[in-house]
């Protein structure tokens, strides 16, 4: 089993049939100790974080398999916190793919002229480029293009699959009374080029609330999978 | 005659006949007393700078007008550096829409990763909110028509009026063999909902390249229109 790439959250293996091995870590990102899943350092370790992602990405990546949403997950091991995946590659050196209900984080401190904190937003898509050193860059349809990373047919492929994992999420956690103001994705390309969800789904990925009151990852996991 | 705004490089009244008069001033936006036309602060002040700026967006909004682009230009007096002007309305709280041909500039810093500098843009259109205290975020047209600034159908109309505009300038430049790399143009909808240019076109708004150099706005304007 070769390590491939070791993550912020994640290490990926390639196994020896070719699929790969991700290793969930109790590494959550965040600054100063407190989580923030917009953020690009890791901010704090709490046992028991990667096992509870994983048992959240388990239970969104099944809901989505049953709805024919292509993914790149196979199956999960609670025990040793790990998920085989199918191989794929990212879009350039990776993106992320936001979709937004609520106007709070980044997208509020860019248009914070025009929209107030909390707005309802129409499930709004945007990419921004994983990219650290510039801060994660929003990045348009256009520009996409422009640069190689994306074609416009790709990129609607994208934010439809967005929309559609996202209504996903925002359904399951609506039945324990918990909104979703929004939720970041990975995608990738399999060996056939087709476009599947890639990564996990846990509370890292997406802001949730309940009350009004913020609900933190490890919190999230005890309330939509138990 | 009612002063309406006092801008960073120029100066609005209202007219008596309801039509809008605006006074160009000899400052210019830059830091550090060194002239950029992405600053957002007044660098440095030039005399004649203001009556150089008007002459090149008069030789410019004329040019445009002959090939039935709609501007809000009417006519201009080089004397007072003033230009006489159809009122309109900004978009929200205005918008810079940037049509680029090369990688430079704020592009570059947020696209780095896959760009490098001074590569080919093939009239790459987008859009930038004025909102200093946010440094001008990008915004794209999903969020435009989201937030309630743009509908679908008026982005199309302004990206198409862009790049026309764009190769208009860009094509008078090239016959003094200068090279646009980037321009900002800004557009208004008049009293009939018509969307046309604002604004000027100067040296002030561009940036221009002769043999390889950076072309000074006030040389720029010596190049064009003597």
């Amino acid at each position: 089993m070769k390590l491939l790439y070791s993550g912020k959250t994640k290490d990926v293996y390639e196994l020896e049939d070719g699929n790969y091995l991700l290793k969930f870590k109790d590494d959550v990102t965040g600054e100063n100790g407190v989580f923030d899943p917009g953020a690009n350092t890791v901010g704090l370790t709490i046992e028991g974080a990667g096992a509870a992602g994983l048992r959240l990405t388990k239970f969104f990546f099944e809901k989505l398999k049953e709805k024919n949403i292509p993914t790149h997950y196979m199956d999960a091991n609670l025990e040793e916190a790990t998920m085989t995946v199918v191989p794929a590659t990212v879009f350039g050196e990776g993106l992320e793919v936001i979709c937004r209900y609520r106007a709070v984080g980044s997208f509020l401190k860019r248009y914070g002229k025009y929209v107030k904190e909390g707005q309802a937003l129409d499930a709004f898509v945007e990419v921004t480029l994983k990219d650290d050193e510039r801060q994660d860059p929003p990045i348009s349809e256009d520009a996409l293009d422009m640069v190689g990373i994306l074609t416009k047919e790709e990129y609607h492929t994208l934010k439809e699959l967005t929309q559609q994992i996202a209504q996903v999420v925002k359904d399951e956690l609506a039945k324990k009374d918990v909104e979703l103001y929004d939720i970041k994705l990975e995608f990738g390309r399999d060996a056939n080029n087709n476009i599947l969800l890639i990564d996990e789904i846990s509370g890292g990925n997406m802001r949730a609330y309940k009350d009004g009151k913020y609900i933190e990852p490890l919190e999230l996991e005890k309330i939509i999978v138990s």
